[in-house]
């Protein structure tokens, strides 16, 4: 049977479908897009990734992502604006996940990406994270709380467990990122772990004798 | 405010978000994932786009995507197969409708890539598409049966209705896709044996001697 694509085209729909959330006939369409665009465009998305991976490093001081420079300094944005308290330190799983605190406009901390969670089935523990260097960023810089912004799942429910008992005997307040029901949410559709969370962690809004 | 992404994440979630079906999320986390990979793998892909856009061409008798040969063929391995009949021309849109066609393992025959359809909103008339070289290989293969496959949308349909007319005076069986196809749907998306139901039941427009 004749091959149903050139070779060419069947490499860069493989190389697609890689991608995460890129299905075979996602994979299929995106290739013949860059079929019909000029060189040029097509290029621009080729240059567009090597370059990503050529320009941009990890940050020596929070392992957020950071741009490497010419006069040598290797830490983020965010870890050199003198703007940003030192005092309070937001722990997050990935470097998108910082992102998504960033966006709140909440936050005005710094960070701290951990590169995963502890997932003993998938063989990561404590040591395959960025945490010996928590504990050097926290015995150098004045910090005061530590925001564990994991995600509140399993993986990152242990892990913000694993923090807080780590930490039980350092003079530092650790908190948690708050679950509850989602802003906008309806009531009748959250799930019972959800809700159970929101009620357990209720606030008072006023009245009695407080 | 500090940009949230370093200027190479930044351009490579633009080329990223460019492509189709692929949204900002979508594109921030093709990024991040493509932060995570090795070099090597990144490489593979970047080089899988240029690869693509050097070493594909578009096949001078279809139309459909070929392979630039060293010995100077420019047709494609569907029109260079001695196995397919001559007979019967089947007339897509796009080379992915063409493999679409192509993997319902129905249809025997050549075939001949539009490179899309009428479209008077858009300004694309009949000269627009390959509709001058079609003319010209009916005058010169022996072709018995037009198969008209396109789109079965309002742009496919006038398509059809358009060569059916031109077509009207030549001795020519001209076919169109049946229905069966879901009106409004993409033949790129259709499941093969729905597709393949269609071809069987496709049904005459016109032309020949009655």
């Amino acid at each position: 049977m004749t091959a149903l694509f050139p070779a060419p085209v069947q490499d860069l729909i493989e190389e697609l479908g890689r991608l995460p959330g890129i299905g075979p006939k996602s994979a299929q369409r995106i290739a013949f897009h860059l079929l019909k665009v000029s060189d040029r465009e097509a290029g621009r998305l080729a240059r567009a990734v090597t370059d990503m991976k050529a320009r941009i490093t990890v940050c020596t001081r929070c392992f957020n992502v950071a741009e490497s420079r010419a006069d040598g300094v290797t830490e983020c944005d965010l870890c050199t604006d003198p703007r940003r308290d030192d005092h309070v330190l937001c722990v997050v799983e990935e470097a998108r996940d910082l992102i998504a605190v960033e966006r709140t406009g909440e936050f005005k901390g710094r960070y701290h990406v951990l590169g995963g969670t502890i997932n003993h089935l998938e063989g990561i523990g404590p040591d395959q994270l960025r945490i010996r260097e928590l504990l050097r960023r926290l015995a150098e810089e004045p910090v005061e709380e530590l925001i564990v912004c994991t995600n509140p799942n399993l993986e990152g429910d242990a892990t913000a467990l694993y923090l807080q008992r780590l930490l039980a005997d350092v003079d530092l307040v650790v908190t948690r990122l708050a679950s509850g029901l989602p802003v906008g949410s309806d009531l009748e559709y959250a799930d019972e772990l959800t809700l159970g969370r929101a009620l357990e962690g209720r606030r008072r809004l006023g009245g009695g004798k407080g």
